[in-house]
């Protein structure tokens, strides 16, 4: 594969940084293995080797690369970000009792849910010691925070899903948690440990957060009008799931009376019938909600290329810019 | 209560140590709290306001007054550990399934398991942030490998629980995990923080590790002749729920075939019939393995307390000695 037939921001950032992924693939692995406990690699290798787009790493390596730099601290800081999120892939599939991930068979399913809250755990505390080697007390405090907004995102999740008086600052704190916190401490720590000013560090928070934002919504967009054979998801499964995403608080909030009865009914309750979710489509096409919420979307990628203004202007801030279309390119 | 009419250790330190308790559970309240998820400060109250002894924080507060410490940070540690403490207990309730703890119903009970796991990872996190403003990376660097030993103990607990080749030495690695790993942590940094010399660290940890090895196998062995009157446990708790514990693992060590058919049925692929605890029990007997374990936790204790011999001596280690009585002297 040459460089002219790549043409997905990701997939090039991949190949600038190639030698730096397969060091971060080399450390995950070497990390997850247990002397004493084997079923620890086992259930982490399903998950890690399951592959993904490794993009949460791939921030880390390309922030510290924005500034030149030549250590290895952002390796261990890549590997931390994928260890965390791995962790949190493995708590959810025990909190929303699913069944896939990624294509494949969950943990919770092939093994049990006790080897995924404990795997998960010695993830978490793995990714800690990580984080610890970079003798950064900056870098720790950042991720310190992101873990606190990630789990608190994620209780928020929980009570919040299928309770109608959620609004869109709460579905927007809940996004930050379950996405948006991960990716900014990501490109946060590559900046922080590469010396980047406190402007820059500044930079990097606002282009993480808001590209995680728009990654969020547009997933969750995609729910209502992806196609199956593209996403790999089926139409409405957040709406069988009862989770109120965007698309559905736009509609409540514009809602008649019985509208509204319908979304209590549907979404709080879950006394879901034949025709329920081609009737919450037609709410959300009347009310025009797929739009706005497209609308959202697009103004969070801008936001994050705004962003990239207070950065060193290379070619990995042109593929970083490139990234953030590319995340809403599929709402097109 | 006059200090004259006390006589546990762990009360006496709790007397000596009243302010920083108090300023420890203030702490603990307020980090607790969450504007944005009511559940969480929910769930952890049902567990921490449940009481419980607090040994693990007070551990800490002492470790630091055997130095004279004056300072703050043993009280944000304290916290630390307590909060581990507690996110390992919710966890554990999921894995276990357990339907009481400290005599009341579990968070998984009462709420579900998702709660007990989002509000565990979120109480780690805030854990987390807390050792981080210390700013000390030993500190750091001692909890992150206290956090990997927990959860790679919790692993090999779960895999091995049932499993008849479970040996004393793999005993030994889950006791460390379960218990004696936060024991350990929690005088180390204790120490740490009060600017203990290496050698006087190096004894912390090998009185914490003592004391925790020492305070699991008296709570193993009490399982099986501990009065439940005092205990609050059944007896064999353990064996109708198939734990490989101590008294058990030296009396499969030593079993003829017959008997060894007997664990197998009976632990390892749990076919309990009536009267089956009653030959159990004794077995146990024939071969010793009850005295011979509390042989054991005696053992423990005495190292625990030569460990003290390298620290100030002065009120605070006249107490943590008579602590390491204390654990051990319920087998009397």
């Amino acid at each position: 594969m040459t460089i002219s037939t790549i043409s997905k921001p990701h997939e090039r950032l991949a190949q600038i940084l190639t030698s730096e992924m397969e060091a971060v693939n080399t450390l995950i692995r070497t990390r997850m293995a247990s002397e004493h406990a084997p079923r620890i690699p086992e259930v982490t290798a399903h998950l890690v080797e399951a592959g993904g787009k490794r993009l949460r790493p791939m921030l880390t390596l390309a922030a510290a690369r924005l500034f030149g730099y030549s250590g290895d601290h952002h390796v261990k800081l890549a590997a931390t970000v994928e260890f965390i999120h791995t962790a949190t892939l493995l708590h959810d599939d025990v909190v929303d009792e699913s069944a896939q991930r990624r294509g494949r068979p969950t943990a919770n399913l092939l093994w049990d849910n006790k080897s995924s809250v404990l795997v998960g755990d010695y993830l978490f505390s793995r990714s800690f010691q990580l984080m610890v080697e970079t003798g950064s007390l900056r870098v720790l405090d950042i991720l310190a925070n992101a873990s606190a907004t990630i789990a608190e995102g994620e209780v928020l999740q929980m009570t919040a899903a299928s309770d109608l008086a959620t609004d869109e600052g709460v579905y927007l704190q809940v996004v930050r948690g379950k996405t948006a916190a991960l990716f900014s401490a990501a490109t946060e720590v590559g900046g922080v440990i590469a010396g980047a000013t406190e402007e820059q560090v500044g930079a990097l928070f606002a282009f993480g957060d808001a590209l995680g934002i728009a990654f969020q919504i547009a997933d969750d967009l995609l729910d209502y009008q992806g196609d199956s054979k593209t996403t790999g998801k089926n139409v409405g499964d957040d709406f069988r799931e009862r989770k109120l995403t965007l698309p559905v608080i736009k509609a409540i909030a514009q809602a008649t009376p019985e509208e509204l009865s319908f979304w209590e009914r549907t979404i709080a309750r879950g006394r879901q019938e034949q025709g329920d979710l081609e009737h919450a489509l037609d709410l959300m096409k009347r009310y025009g909600t797929l739009e706005a919420t497209r609308a959202d979307a697009l103004g969070w990628a801008a936001k994050a290329k705004t962003s990239l203004g207070a950065l060193p202007d290379n070619e990995i801030r042109t593929l970083l810019r490139d990234l953030a279309d590319y995340v809403v390119s599929r709402l097109n």
